[in-house]
């Protein structure tokens, strides 16, 4: 590859080779049953060559040193056709690593029966404890990726590691009742998937769902699970840490470094290194180290997140947050495990105090959320009436709302985390909130 | 392949091998620059294999047949775990298929340096006929499959074929009018893309679309284009054709075969041998001959199309309209090139007679129709104000209604027909529909 960077340096003023090897493993389910199990790997090469500050960008689904260098050709003669980015300063420079985390390479070799075993014992495990139950879907899957990424400016990283993850998706039917669809996951570096977990959760909720308690208009507490905080956030929160944001003026967070944006109970960063991260990176899709960057420490707004580009068009450094899209194998403003700090106690110890509430498994229509002030309408489903310190069944209602209102109505947050795979992975405790208004459905 | 064939028959009953090779070079447009040029290929063989009426499913992105028979043997093992479907039949057995077409061999060894060069040539002619105008988005793209689908029964059929495609988003800035995203697209089976029609086609819409006219609640003629009619149709009336949802009873369309649902003017039906199609396939993901289905001739429901397997469960024959889904590796009921018959008369006739209606390039919202009932709520945008048989501006406004309402309010279609690459694909005219109820915005 060395030899293939001294090579685009005859064509180009700076260069970049990005070398992704990745294997899946996966398995799923639809009606109770195995529906498929399959075996996927590939390698992708990415170019990324500037020449008089045009850029040139090609993806070849190869290592092969030939094909590279058909694509480092490529990236040249397309950079040749397009016109100068007067705003491109430079690649990134060497920086100094956090020390590597071993991989685990059982995850290397993953056979999808293993998979398979465990999904077929998910679902036998969820009908016995609930014979009302349906699997309607559910996946477990192992990913692998070895990555290297190399620069005319004398990066070189190489990097290697796996996560595996699961989950059901389970419909209950009794009497006139179907319930909504139910969901529940594990995801972790290692093949030991909560299964068990997994259902019992699943089958909980599901039981508490087979009562249906109309919703209302008013003002309550609601507890958020970790799958609903990860659709809200991803879409109407995090979209406004981006640099990119701030440089072209579409982040509501301009200018509020340091000022109060949420309630003292919400810490949030961003860290791959966290013990429950999925994937805990050095560096990020273009080379650069990664670090933990606080995003929010006690309510308090503390900064943007950048990747190369951006960073020195603004003119501060890269955080590390140059996340690879290997569709456009373009870098974007991204997050590696986004945490929320967790509390000191259960979420029982929270649903035992509330008079009337709801605690909200999952929101639809977080995406349609508008990242440049907050706003956001969703529909909270599934989500569970609280009373006198109990769950009574499932509910159905709206939340139109604004997220930094929302920030600021926190009032707790539980001491179990859970790591979501799906959307921005992140690790987050059930959050509650005060006072928030809902519309019945 | 016929050795793996054996190989799986002493753990099946039945089994099925298919085999894809693909390669799809594109190049994308950002911002008036080349963003990037990708070549990708690869070969995925899935196997489905029946043992005592239990499914085993395993997809291997290879064709080696050490990896194939491995796949065999997880299909097997998936199998053994799986409870009996007591509905299954049997795999398809071999038919007769129409004469093959030739495929245009130019398109498996395409580079992407063609694209690059029709994308630049697109942009700077975008430019110079509107300087007011950014290409903000576009691709180009050539894709080649190779597939073989074989199974124990006897079946053993290859194709292979490639089509090309390209579009460009336009944006228009004048004095303080931004415009929506502008689209127009072109595809087809060589590399003869029509670029400069793609450009013409575009600015004349961005033109209009500088002027913003505000819509009101009223009941008018409108026309909707092809991204609009595949739009709507692919999901609140092409699902409703599907013979599983006949059998699961979730389609209206449901003891209606002979009676009129749509308008004199409506001939549809789905046949990959239009001169226009971009894949004509002679069998279909289970290696079942295709033919013409005629699903609405002049406006009368003629019937359902089906797979294999709904099929035998419902006691009738496979229509050829089992569609693969490389990702889940199982068979759908889908379509392979849906056509709208067109009429006699240009778009600009039809414009030239309307007092006061739209023209409706985009409807957003159209996923969240029901196929259940045929209703729709969508937000048609791009769409264009016409008045005096001239279009004055561009408008957004709201449709809520029912698809089958508006078919029976077709009017007229016009002689031109534009082959829609994206969700199915469509070839289709301009379709004229009178009296529709539209809401201001």
């Amino acid at each position: 590859m060395e030899n293939l960077i001294r090579f685009g340096e005859k064509l180009f003023d700076e260069l970049e080779i990005a070398v992704y090897h990745s294997r899946d493993v996966s398995a799923s389910v639809e009606l109770n049953e195995i529906s498929m199990a399959s075996t996927r790997s590939g390698a992708v090469t990415i170019i990324r060559g500037i020449k008089d500050k045009r850029l040139g960008l090609a993806i070849v689904d190869s290592d092969e040193p030939e094909r590279v260098k058909e694509a480092i050709e490529q990236a040249a003669k397309m950079a040749k056709l397009n016109s100068p980015d007067e705003k491109w300063v430079s690649l990134p420079e060497p920086g100094k690593y956090r020390e590597k985390p071993k991989p685990n390479y059982e995850l290397k070799e993953t056979s999808p029966d293993i998979l398979v075993e465990k999904l077929v014992h998910g679902i036998k495990l969820a009908r016995e404890k609930d014979p009302n139950v349906v699997v309607a879907g559910g996946e477990g899957g192992v990913s692998w990726e070895e990555r290297r990424i190399l620069n005319s400016h004398g990066i070189d990283v190489f990097q290697e590691g796996g996560a595996a993850f699961f989950f059901l998706e389970l419909v209950g039917r009794k009497g006139d009742v179907v319930t909504p669809g139910i969901f529940d996951f594990d995801a972790r570096r290692d093949l030991n998937l909560d299964v068990d977990g997994v259902v019992e959760r699943a089958v909980q909720k599901v039981g508490w769902a087979y009562n249906v308690e109309k919703s209302r208009n008013e003002e309550v507490p609601i507890i958020l699970g970790p799958w609903a905080i990860a659709g809200l956030f991803s879409y109407a929160l995090l979209p406004a840490f981006s640099g990119e944001r701030l440089v072209k003026e579409t982040t509501p967070l301009a200018g509020k470094v340091g000022e109060k944006i949420a309630s003292d109970v919400l810490t949030i960063y961003d860290d791959p290194f966290h013990p429950l991260s999925l994937e805990p990176a050095i560096a990020d899709g273009e080379g650069v180290p990664t670090r933990k960057n606080v995003l929010i420490e006690e309510g308090t707004f503390k900064g943007f997140v950048w990747d190369n580009y951006w960073a020195k068009v603004y003119g501060t450094e890269s955080t590390g947050n140059g996340k690879r899209d290997l569709r456009s194998g373009g870098i974007n403003i991204g997050f590696h495990s986004v945490v929320i700090e967790n509390g000191k106690r259960n979420l029982e110890d929270l649903i035992a105090e509330i008079e009337r509430g709801y605690l909200v498994d999952g929101l639809q229509g977080a995406h349609s959320s508008n990242p440049d002030n907050g706003n956001f309408a969703v529909t909270a489903n599934p989500a569970f009436l609280i009373e006198d310190g109990e769950v009574k069944g499932a509910s159905v209602f709206l939340i139109a709302g604004n997220v930094y209102e929302l920030l600021k109505q926190a009032s707790e947050v539980t001491k179990e985390q859970t790591v979501m795979p799906f959307m921005n992975t992140m690790i987050t405790p059930h959050i509650k909130f005060e006072n928030v208004k809902i519309a019945g459905k």
